[in-house]
């Protein structure tokens, strides 16, 4: 926002001073702060007033700024590695891959969960590793994994950060592995088997771009696209989608992280090993598959060959609809999902609240779009938004079109034009900056999901979002944004003011065993971290988790790999 | 056949007395005969033109039947179960459901692999099962493999009996549970899920007759197909799809066996589980994975929950296009398996010695298809044929079908209708029974097959038939039949005159030992078993095969599932 156009807003109603400066070299908020240093996306006018009154806050709220983190983290933190080991790690790596100091190890032993950045803004240093290592080459790894399961200390694997389950806490210590600085190179490009291998640290906007400029940099025919967009597109890496099992938002069409994956490599305490690249395979079990999802506590991955697809931007097509009702917008993505006519690429169903603020953030309701909302009586508390994309071919990508717009009219929903879509499209990846924003005023947000089954969807919703609700003062917005033929995921964003760590994580955790009692999964694409694993065993049952600790127990004998990470 | 109809065949030239009596209950030759036994199925007189001219075969060498089998099995191989576990075991499953007589032993120990049918042919008795049990219930088999674990006896699954890879032979003895006597019924259906749970043991035709009349038989409003259509398909269980890992004739649509199942229920030695049926989850590596292709060695299947697809058999549109070379009609199946407009469900591609044989098998070459392919110098020895089929919603299935002729154009492909594709569907279960035929006369017919990625699979090709056609006298007929964006499968039919079983085997396994030395997957859809095994463990690497072996370990730390399945 300039500053003609913030005195202009403030014309408009108090608008609190966004703290926009880029944050100290070294200091906590630089760690917390999402995305680039120099960049920030503050909360509109039409948002900021949902929050006030939802909230029951009034403009002083938003004029001092509360835990702001910007203190110069010291080296106050000493390392428990010995030196004996630091020049042993330096002899691997080389002394300029290698950190001891306590900025380094906080940075990268920390993610983007709320509870991640509370710490940070409450200048907190626990759980981190004793060492920063920025490996060169599977066999700088190879050699680090020896020296660490001989020596019995803990190894993390760092991909770009961008954990929100606690993924990248070191309670015991040990290594923590960049894998974004060096390990980020492209290793083969196959465009008759539309695959690409990478190591598994490159970012996914260096990735994309390759893919979509192929012609100039792969030397290809064709322009392909990799198909994979989590809302931390710009700040996670390729392995880090696939050891988590990311979605991302145009994965109903692509398919989620894990279905991407056609081989992998792995370094383990117990050997390395490559699987093979068959589109599919009846060799009994698939290690490939096994190895997905593992989150750094089987090895590393340090390569993966991935699926690609035609760039064709030209044949996308954007819809939205908005229903009467939350239950007419379920009903048309479900027939939506299961037409036998392919997936949309983009696809979300927002609840009344989220279709509220979203109709008050983007000012469609004073716009051509509300009046045409009015006539049709689409009232506010109820009304429902359906939106998304189409790609592929062209033919493909018009004739789903073509059938979502039958579905949706079938189901009382009205056309809005692809331009809210287009609108949403735009802030896709940086409205994770408003966090921070809100974060300076005790304005907590915080995200969780899960997978659901089209049978069990209203009464996870219901459930889920009533338990919310009951906490006083308290936004619930809930969308679904990744669907199957057999169910979809339901996300839950929850806004409210909390001073308090400890009532914050209690809120939160119930949040989550709500979700887990009522049949969601743990876990869409958010992953399990240090969060969710100790629900783990009550989730999948002994039975199965006796599973992925004998698989753990092969690997890593002695539990150096992520120990604690998936409730092993 | 009927008798004119033989009579008037006479005519045209000598045609064997092919042997169509019913076998005698209780013979050899009723156990390893495909199918039915009052159904025979015996190659026609341009099928076997082809095979006494390459084979160098004359008249003479049809006309006296050889090792038909056609004596009953006698009691004569004594169970080396202890009279104690036999009545522990009757105690279990009910006396009627115990069998420990040889032909029952040897029945079910028995698969379709021509290796199985050379011994049966032989009447040798080797490497059959102590005690046949028809489990009734999961608790039945919770309370067999309790016993079995304590008593260390091995235990085989036996679904549809269809392997043909040596995956029911039991060379310790032990008990072999037959799934689809008892373990055949529903368990859930649920139109909003897309989902079906049935018990492991449920046949093909059942399962699919269930669901294309979901309205009168599950209260349904729609019709719906499984999709899973494997040649196989009338003699094998929707747990052994799952369970080896097979694909249908339809999967480059409807996915294979891997693709379709939500969430499978397990009875191991070490416990039973039951997966969750969420879409997709990101609650680490998914057990429900890790089950797919397991061939009974962890455990034993009871149920499992798989997608269904609405049945709308009135959308299909069938093609096929000759093609001057194989290496156009390669192409084209690449790129159209590559177009991002979805894929055809049944996709065949043939070289140019299936492809004659196909011109004479269905009587083409002197049809007007003939008659065009002659005027466009489609030449016998080059020209390659490519067919298939589109499914789903009609406007996505002609779409396809525009896209596909248009590939097929661009690659010099001339359209010669639908009509062979719908004579190939309409032989495409019974053909198999033609081996039996084919058999009794001494000449043997087999397939191997792999999967294989774009990028090599003209090297696999040249090297695998190079090396069956090395053989003197030897019709090898390939084709690729299961296509994804990142490759296909290649499929080898070979045909030749044999008397010596060790020669087959040799010849055989030096095949599947090309395949592999060639970048060929072992198994694309055969599974494993016994045939496989040996070579496990060069293909993956000791490191993929150390995982196998510790999940092994895991659910069966006395080695008694399916004991030397997948090489564990």
């Amino acid at each position: 926002m300039t500053k003609d156009s913030l005195k202009a807003a403030h014309k408009a109603g108090f608008i609190p001073e966004w703290m926009e400066s880029v944050s100290d070299r070294q200091s906590f908020r630089s760690i917390f702060k999402w995305g680039a240093g120099d960049e920030f996306k503050n909360p509109g006018q039409g948002f900021l007033n949902v929050i006030k009154e939802e909230l029951g806050l009034a403009d002083d709220d938003f004029k001092i700024p509360v835990r702001i983190g910007s203190s110069v983290v010291e080296n106050s933190c000493k390392t428990a590695m010995s030196a004996e080991d630091i020049i042993l790690f330096e002899s691997i790596v080389g002394r300029e891959n290698c950190f001891i100091d306590t900025y380094e190890r906080l940075k990268y032993s920390t993610g983007k969960a709320m509870e991640d950045i509370f710490n940070l803004r409450e200048e907190k240093i626990e759980n981190i590793s004793d060492i920063v290592l920025h490996p060169g080459s599977k066999e700088d790894i190879q050699d680090i994994l020896r020296l660490c399961h001989e020596k019995r200390i803990p190894v993390h694997v760092y991909g770009g950060g961008s954990s929100v389950t606690l993924g990248l806490t070191c309670p015991r210590g040990g290594v923590t592995l960049v894998m974004n600085t060096h390990m980020n190179k492209i290793v083969k490009f196959s465009e008759i088997n539309r695959t690409i291998s990478v190591e598994a640290g490159m970012m996914g906007p260096v990735y994309e771009d390759l893919l979509n400029n192929a012609p100039e940099k792969l030397e290809a025919v064709n322009k392909y696209t990799g198909g994979h967009f989590p809302q931390s597109f710009e700040y996670s890496t390729v392995g880090g989608w696939v050891a988590a099992l990311g979605s991302g938002q145009a994965s109903s069409y692509y398919g989620d992280a894990y279905d991407l994956v056609v081989s992998q490599e792995y370094v383990t305490p117990k050997g390395s090993f490559k699987t093979h690249d068959f589109p599919a395979t009846a060799t009994g079990p698939k290690i490939n598959d096994i190895m997905k999802g593992s989150e750094g506590c089987f090895g590393v991955l340090v390569s993966l060959t991935m699926k690609i697809f035609q760039y064709q931007p030209e044949t996308s097509r954007q819809f939205t609809f908005m229903f009467p009702e939350f239950e007419n917008a379920v009903n048309a993505a479900r027939q939506i999902s299961q037409t036998d006519s392919g997936m949309p690429s983009i696809f979300r169903v927002s609840d009344p609240e989220e279709t509220d603020v979203a109709m008050k953030m983007y000012n469609l309701d004073k716009s051509i779009i509300g009046r045409v909302m009015a006539l049709k009586g689409l009232k506010s508390g109820s009304r429902s938004l359906l939106m998304g994309q189409t790609e592929g071919d062209k033919a493909f990508s018009n004739n789903l079109l073509k059938q979502i717009k039958k579905i949706c009219s079938t189901n009382y929903g009205s056309n809005l034009s692809g331009y809210p879509m287009r609108k949403w499209h735009k802030g896709r990846f940086s409205d994770p900056y408003m966090r921070d924003a809100l974060n300076d005023f005790g304005v907590l947000i915080d995200t969780l999901e899960a997978s659901v089954t089209w049978e069990n969807f209203t009464n996870l919703y219901n459930k889920v979002r009533n338990h919310i609700k009951k906490h006083p003062n308290t936004i619930c917005m809930t969308h679904a944004s990744h669907f199957y033929d057999q169910g979809t995921n339901l996300y839950f964003i929850f806004i409210t003011k909390m001073g308090d760590i400890g009532e914050f994580r209690t809120f939160q955790r119930s949040i989550i065993r709500k979700i887990e009692e009522n049949c969601g999964s743990l876990s869409h694409h958010h992953g399990i971290g240090r969060m969710m694993a100790p629900l783990m065993e009550k989730h999948l049952g002994k039975a199965q988790m006796d599973v992925l600790r004998a698989i753990k127990k092969h690997f890593d004998p002695y539990n150096i790999m992520n120990p604690g990470g998936l409730g092993l």
